[in-house]
């Protein structure tokens, strides 16, 4: 299926599930919507911690349809969630009850998309094998504040044959507007992860430790982090391995 | 004069030239100051309009030191312009009188950080020669719009022997937050520029159009034009070639 017919099957809601593998090659977008009270405070935080917020578009109040996607943001995600006043509210399979014209909506690169790359290296991906969604952590690693935003930023985890670390480095890197290079790679507890097979999102994968290293990327589930500290009346976000598709091909695959 | 006793200058108000030629090596920015209603439209302006409008720092609501420099952005540039509701309304020395408790202001990079960089490439900069403030002219470029913000692109103009042409537009090219290479060369009517001794900021130079070659960089005053369509009911800015001289050698000096 190309990225219209899969994010199709969003919209009907006969698919629901992670986005981890489908239409490989396409860019694939975190989304954060929030009321344009809080855009300003948010594109400066995105500006201010490009690895983990790199912003690859901006739909301005009431946009529903993005530059880079023949679609409409409030039902081609498998699934959304609701955070408000801070907490997590409800996970939903689409917005049509909760839009607000004043919806100021980001989409952020994702690891997502350099994942048939790792493949075509060599590096196999666990999370897919083993039909997981991707495990996501909290860190120690402090962001950039930008008014109400702050906090520690969330990564993706992928375990990587020993062998093949240097390759997954090398081919992430090119991904510049998806997160790119790792920003940790082998000691979980260096950058506050107690339990590997404890991840805050997403599902655990099982992994021989003597043979595979833990690989970190930033990762775009970092503003949910945030807005537990901010606590926007409102701030919708994809659920967490659960991404827009767009049609765009990243330039590394042409 | 190091930047810190050179802005001390434009506190008192003992000097209220043009920066051109003054703290070369030191990074100079443009201002634009607004309201933070307003902040996020600009902000995505920026992002959107890199070349004329690449953001070296932003300053939140009511910040009035910035990072890049141990100044007061109140008053150590030393001319600045008031535009109200699109219009222009007053030049000033200070913005004692004006200052709000919601100003954001965005500095955002200058053509006069690379002015040294051309000197020492053998490029003689007449505006300077000639004591003149740096011609700069609106043109039918037009840029990308965010929310209330839109508009033709600005640019300053140098004259360049011909000879020198290519290594003007090598020099200028590392300096990418700082406009990068030119726009344009050669053919103001191309851009819209009708008289290329009547600019529409700063003041004319005298060149020779048989040995030199009109040169258009990107220019910061470009917001100043975006403004006139916007009309935001306040918004201020460096009087043209009147910049922010920040503490910081850019790093193609070092």
């Amino acid at each position: 299926m190309n990225p219209l017919e899969t994010r199709m099957k969003f919209r009907n809601q006969e698919l629901t599930g992670t986005t981890s593998g489908l239409c490989e090659q396409y860019i694939q977008t975190n989304l954060v919507t929030l009321p344009k009270a809080y855009a300003f405070d948010f594109l400066l935080f995105c500006m201010r911690n490009p690895k983990p917020c790199p912003v690859v578009e901006v739909m301005e109040a009431g946009v529903t349809k993005p530059s880079t996607a023949d679609a409409d943001i409030r039902t081609d995600l498998p699934r959304y969630r609701i955070y408000r006043n801070g907490f997590f509210s409800e996970e939903v399979l689409d917005l049509n009850e909760v839009w607000q014209d004043d919806f100021v909506t980001f989409l952020i690169g994702c690891s997502f998309t350099f994942e048939q790359a790792l493949l075509d290296g060599g590096i196999p991906l666990l999370h897919q094998d083993q039909n997981k969604v991707v495990p996501m952590f909290d860190t120690n690693i402090p962001l950039k504040e930008a008014g109400i935003f702050k906090g520690n930023m969330v990564v993706s985890m992928r375990a990587v044959p020993n062998h093949l670390v240097d390759q997954a480095l090398k081919i992430s890197h090119q991904f510049e507007s998806s997160h790119g290079e790792p920003v940790h790679i082998g000691s979980p507890e260096q950058i506050g992860i107690d339990d590997i097979q404890q991840p805050d999102y997403g599902e655990a994968v099982t992994f021989d430790r003597d043979e595979m290293t833990p690989v970190f990327w930033a990762c775009g589930v970092t503003p949910q982090n945030a807005a537990l500290q901010a606590q926007p009346s409102i701030m919708i976000t994809h659920a967490p391995g659960h991404m827009l598709i767009t049609d765009e091909k990243d330039p590394n695959y042409s």
